[in-house]
């Protein structure tokens, strides 16, 4: 595995880290702050710019009765100085895919999207069914 | 509007062109095949690698019923050689949120990924509530 896919991986674990354990700081250092960054939460709308995105951020990680999720199977992809992770979120009883986004600044890999959407089962989402 | 974004936006668009005309040879085209790449259908799980995806695309194509998809509010975001798009996708009554993601190459824009799931009406999804 190359150092960059290593890294890559560390911080995607970062978030999910940050996520766990409810740390609206940690998850606030892990997005850029120099490029333009969204944010698609399960069901929702696209979120646009850093105040939107981190602001539904603070929503979540303020609310008791939040998911616990952890992340699984994750997958990196480079390409230069920007990167995406395909992973599985497991939720319960629940998986969600998502994918994340990552541009490497002088600090490290910092998030620029975060895209999670619900997985059905297999069995129910037939090739052509949907695209 | 830089022409980065120009570009990106203007490869967004080919790729839903080509899902529109059900144009395999032009999807084909369209993604990256000296990057990685990886695709995430509505409900499926993640696919990894150039043989999973075109496959994928090829049986989505080839089906005649299969949806009708148009794309809008298109967003791209640049980071030098790497891009991604956020947009929404109409299909009749519904509507996704999709993740595109683009490598600059020798011959323009590539796709390397795609990430789409539904979005459920605003009032279904308040903060908080999924994360």
């Amino acid at each position: 595995m190359s150092r960059d896919i290593e890294d890559v991986l560390a911080a995607n674990q970062s978030f999910y880290d940050a996520f766990a354990a409810r740390d609206m700081e940690a998850m606030a250092r892990l997005w850029s702050s120099s490029a333009e960054i969204a944010c698609v939460h399960p069901g929702w709308d696209a979120l646009d710019g850093r105040e939107a995105v981190l602001t539904s951020w603070r929503d979540i990680l303020a609310h008791p009765g939040g998911p616990r999720i952890r992340c699984a199977n994750a997958r990196a992809y480079v390409m230069g100085e920007a990167a995406f992770v395909v992973c599985h979120e497991i939720l319960g009883q629940g998986m969600l895919v998502a994918t994340n986004g990552f541009v490497r600044e002088a600090g490290g890999w910092r998030m620029v999207h975060h895209h999670a959407g619900a997985m059905a089962p297999v069995a129910e989402t037939p090739p052509g069914r949907l695209h």
